[in-house]
Formats: structure tokens, sequence, C-alpha cells
């Protein structure tokens, strides 16, 4: 079992009237061209669940059901996982300078960033296409 | 600028007639309920550009183009870029014991996995709201 390592790119910035992803100074060169793209990912490392307690969890509760359901962390997008690295997919609406500015990111403030990528087509399944578990018929999703 | 470890969780199989996740040992409770989902998201280490020099890279020229375009790596899905973490959205074909079959993954034979997460509705984006920069109208998208 291999181990790498990874370091921080950018911060997720949450503040009352906006949030954004301020990306490092030494990194501001990569940004070259992102505002061409209307979504990004953020690849953001979750500190909050960064010790063996939470990596060593393989079974995740999803949140918000009636009754309650053990699922596995790989079939959950729950935050205490092995490799505490969040995705999101996010809506890019203006670039200052350093600052992605995004519709909403379920980060909190100082998170650190590990990547920003592109959302291609590729990336988008059609949502008659996309199948889940009944729990999730609980669930409200956003459109 | 802070530095986090992450490690393997399983391995990319490219064999001549299927592809497939292999979940190690120790994480194979963490995939319970996965055959409910009918995709999702592969986060996988680009072992071939772990080195100083394509983890340096913040500039990068997409393939296949007709004129050299240079774009910042987080404007393009470069496996050269400060975290090389892959991220690919897969469709589950099957699951038998700890095998995740899918259609097929942009990673070599033997490159290691970091996570595996649900596709869930909240990360489709219908193609016609996807903006692009203009160079990728040159290129083909798989629908």
């Amino acid at each position: 079992m291999s181990s790498f390592g990874v370091h921080q790119i950018g911060v997720v910035r949450i503040e009352k009237e906006a949030c954004y992803i301020e990306i490092l100074n030494p990194y501001i060169s990569g940004l070259r061209h992102i505002e061409k793209f209307s979504h990004v990912f953020v690849l953001w490392w979750i500190s909050m669940r960064d010790n063996p307690q939470d990596r060593s969890q393989l079974i995740a509760s999803p949140p918000r059901l009636e009754k309650s359901i053990e699922t596995g962390v790989f079939s959950s997008r729950s935050p205490a996982r092995p490799n505490p690295i969040g995705l999101t997919k996010v809506k890019l609406l203006k670039v200052e300078n350093n600052r992605l500015y995004i519709d909403r990111i379920d980060a909190i403030d100082g998170t650190p960033v590990l990547d920003v990528k592109p959302y291609l087509p590729g990336d988008s399944v059609k949502k008659d296409k996309i199948e889940l578990p009944e729990w999730f018929e609980f669930l409200q999703t956003e459109d």
C-alpha cells in the first residue's frame, strides 16, 4: 500500500456576501483562461476529518433519513473516509486576480484546496440515466 | 502552505476484455451498497507525473488541437499538475467482490486509486449549460 504527498494550492473563503477560492501566489499562473469555463470541480482537503479515527471509518450513515441506513464510505459522500478529499462541482461566477468566485461549496472558511479542474461535457450524466439507492428518494436534490 | 498524506485504497486493472477497480482488502467493507449506483467518480494517483518537474508545471497545452494553445493547469485536465490526482467519472457495469467493473478509465494498469465516490444528481450539469473555451469546438466530446 503506497502513500503520496499532496499540498495546498489554495484556500476556501466564505464571507457573508460571497464565497470564493483563493489561489496561493505560487500557483496563480495556473489559472490562465479559467474564466472561459462555466463550472469547475474543486478538490479540497477535509481538514476536520484528517485524523486516524475518521480516516479508518468504512461505514457511513447518510444524514437526513427517517430510518437509519448503513452504507460503505465509497457508496457515500461522507467526509469521514480513508482519504479525506472533498469533491465539489461549482459554478464559476467571476474571476478576479487569484480569486474564483463560486456559487457555493460544502466546505468551511479556511479549507485547503488541492486542485481545480474544468468541468467538461464528459463529466455530465443525464439525470434520467443516474441510478441511486432507494433511500435517495427521501432526499431532495437540487436541479 | 500545508502538506497532507494520502494512501492507496485500490488499483486500476486494465485487461483485454475488461477494466476494473480492485479495492484492497482492508477497505472492502467500504463498498457496501455501491452496486446501487450507476456511475461513480474514481480519484486516482497519476504516478507517472509524480515528479518535481511535472508537479511544478502551471501551463498546459491541450492535445489534438490544430493550433497551439497555452492554458493554465487549473483550466485543463492535464495529468501534469501540482497535485497529480486524476478524476474520472465512470459507469459501473457490475460489482464482484472487491472488483468494480467499469466502462473505461484514462489511467494505466496498476494505477493507485485514492477514493471512489458515488455520482449524484448534483454532479450533473446540463450540456447546454456548460460553457467552454473556444478551442473545445475542435475536440469531439462523447455524449
